[in-house]
């Protein structure tokens, strides 16, 4: 028979078991601190209807879409969790309570140029808070405790979630007058840590900038110091301009509930030259960098919008939220080797008989498996030294071994795989000490 | 602006919040019931190469693929995660450890004609055991144990899996010259609970079969009384076929087994009249299906085959396994109102404040949540009123109101939404109610 070579597409993510274990775990800790805070899981379709995917179209993400017809109808995958729950949020306003606390782990389409670490085929992991025509400032500073929550549990801690404000930041160019430039401005301020200060103040010069103001600028995205510091020196630039004023005020309530929310001082600060994104961001915005591999990029971002579902309905819902890119999230912390090697298997016993008649195996199996143990059988009828490989290879923590002595004196043989320790016990024992 | 109407494609469940919850809860059961039988991970991705996919072409599927280019690739949203399983183990048998216990829950796609209770996208959720070269036959007694602990746990208490085994079907059709037409005569008495036993014979004359064997057939698929009475007849037909006699070996083992692993006898039966699909099965085959909903038809079903990845490689991998269709389950379960109506929020605890200053409220969630206990606070200035309708609409078991009193005199006033009852705690006292 002619055979297909089995391959798996470029871009796509396919892990070996060991590492889907890891990978799954890291996505039950993203889930269960959404939990723990209170969000509400949704799940909405894969696919979408073009229309109502590209409802805000362009940008360079409409090069990326995986579109395509199906009978009649314009198909798209979705291409990021937002879009999808501003259509939620507008076709079941009427069923869903505001304020509306939604979390969404699931996987998103993007047609990227293949190369190494960059991924067509990725989890996004989303927390919103919607309100319904308002929203409270204070969400704007629980985001960063959940941030710091799940970066701490996954074990990491040498991270910093940047903090800002899009108002300080349309304020100060409304206060010298180069509103119409802000869009051009705020994406040169971002490239700050990439190309450094002199070559962005070039590219500032090539809008038209007065030099004075391309200082003002250059004073306020490097403002240095600490916390305090910082939002004294926003004070003292002495802009007399509402936005900036109403963004400062903002950026002070986020800075002293995110202390509320016990976040250490250590893992925030604020960045004045963070800009995230270009036309959807209105107020807080958030990037969270690896002290130690600011190269990367954030690791997780987001702010607050004012207007979710614009697109679809003239009801208004505010919002502030995150993002975690789960896939290329793992691929990094696996490459640089900050995922703990600690690999854990999902059996936490094996049973292997010595004996033909395999009964009393099954029969273990079943009582501990009532008592909640992973519990696996090794059936096939190998040589005793192929089985114990088998556990070593699945890293299977022990090893319960069962021979024509251990059903003659009702003792099981347990073997601890790590220590190589072997010890005559019975069924409760073992239990009680894989409970633990 | 003109707005675009906000719209989830037909066939496509998208959940509200309160019942994405118990559908996650059934997910959870059914992926812990996995880990429990120490099977392993996997998460390959939606979209494959079309090759891949179609590696054997043909048959109603092919009618119903997501199917679309993009750039020249020739791309195809899976359609089951079987086929992914089979190029997953040709891809890596190298780097798997066999036998190869795998689960995968997952999205599949299948343009299906729109009627209520179908869906074109939908969750399976896999379990198979892969061998290299070779599957100890216990691993087809196993299986049903799983299912049975699901269903259980699912709430489920009046449902039965039917088991068969391929190989003494087709023993019986070479005992009476009938192979050529094997096929037919199976997709017949697939039928027999729709169409009952006069149109089976009806349709078996028309395969041009004798009426001798025509009873012969019907004989045996009409057999009855206890599991231990079919294994005794099935014997007593006296069919004298080499592939007969080592389906019915299988079978007895099976059912021995079956029987080691603790399924009570109600649950399950040989059931001769199932053959389950028509070429990819060739042993044991199961179905199951709730005794008082027959017509919804198998809720979870499977079997064992010769050679999982035969499109792929020389190599062979016999394997054994089942699906569940989650998202048809759901809503039938649903439909029919056999999902618990109990249902949960995820948050167990509401913090309400009576005073503006929210620092308190942030306090005592910092603690809650340290304690593992899903909290939420309300962060919006609205009437007290409204905050508890908001907590007694996501169903959230406790509120805690924090008032002037409450500061003074460092106790906490417990609401039970259920009871209306309320209580003066101190934190210590809600951590340990709440652990309950």
């Amino acid at each position: 028979m002619q055979k297909t070579i089995a391959k798996t597409l470029p871009g796509f993510m396919e892990l070996l078991p060991e590492e889907q274990v890891l990978f799954n775990q890291m996505r039950k800790t993203i889930q269960e601190t959404y939990e723990k805070f209170g969000f509400l899981p949704i799940d909405t379709p894969i696919i979408e209807s073009t229309e109502v995917l590209l409802a805000k179209a362009g940008g360079e993400t409409e090069k990326q879409l995986y579109s395509f017809t199906k009978g009649d109808s314009n198909l798209t995958l979705r291409f990021d969790l937002t879009v999808p729950l501003a259509k939620y949020v507008a076709l079941h306003s009427n069923e869903i309570s505001f304020p509306f606390r939604r979390y969404q782990i699931g996987k998103v389409y993007r047609g990227e140029r293949a190369q190494r670490g960059r991924f067509r085929e990725f989890y996004q992991c989303d927390i919103d808070v919607i309100g319904d025509g308002e929203l409270n400032i204070i969400n704007d500073a629980e985001i960063p405790s959940i941030i710091y929550e799940i970066f701490r549990k996954l074990g990491l801690d040498n991270f910093c979630i940047k903090i800002n404000n899009r108002k300080i930041l349309n304020g100060l160019y409304e206060s010298i007058d180069a509103k119409e430039v802000s869009e051009s401005i705020m994406r040169t301020i971002d490239k700050i840590e990439k190309i450094g200060i002199e070559k962005v103040k070039e590219e500032l010069r090539e809008l038209s900038l007065s030099e004075e103001n391309i200082e003002k600028i250059i004073k306020f995205i490097t403002i240095k110091g600490t916390t305090d510091d910082k939002l004294k020196e926003l004070q003292n630039l002495n802009i007399k301009n509402e936005t900036y004023l109403e963004g400062m005020q903002e950026l002070k309530k986020v800075i002293e509930y995110i202390r509320l929310f016990n976040v250490p001082e250590d893992y925030f600060s604020i960045d004045t030259s963070i800009a995230r994104g270009l036309d959807y961001y209105t107020g807080t915005v958030y990037e969270t960098f690896l002290n130690d591999y600011k190269s990367i990029g954030s690791i997780c971002s987001g702010g607050r919008y004012n207007n979710l579902s614009e697109y679809y309905t003239d009801k208004k819902f505010p919002g502030v939220g995150m993002s975690i890119g789960l896939t290329r999230l793992f691929f990094i912390l696996n490459d640089i080797g900050l995922i703990k090697s600690n690999k854990k298997s999902i059996s936490e016993v094996l049973i292997v008989s010595m004996i033909s008649d395999i009964s009393s195996a099954i029969e273990i199996a079943n009582k501990l498996r009532q008592a909640n143990i992973n519990t696996e059988i090794y059936f096939d009828d190998k040589k005793i030294k192929a089985k114990f490989k088998y556990a070593d290879k699945l890293k299977i923590p022990y090893v319960i071994v069962i021979g024509e002595n251990e059903i003659k004196t009702g003792k099981l043989t347990l073997k601890n795989m790590k220590t190589g320790e072997q010890k005559e016990c019975d069924l409760e024992e073992i239990i009680n000490k894989l409970h633990n």
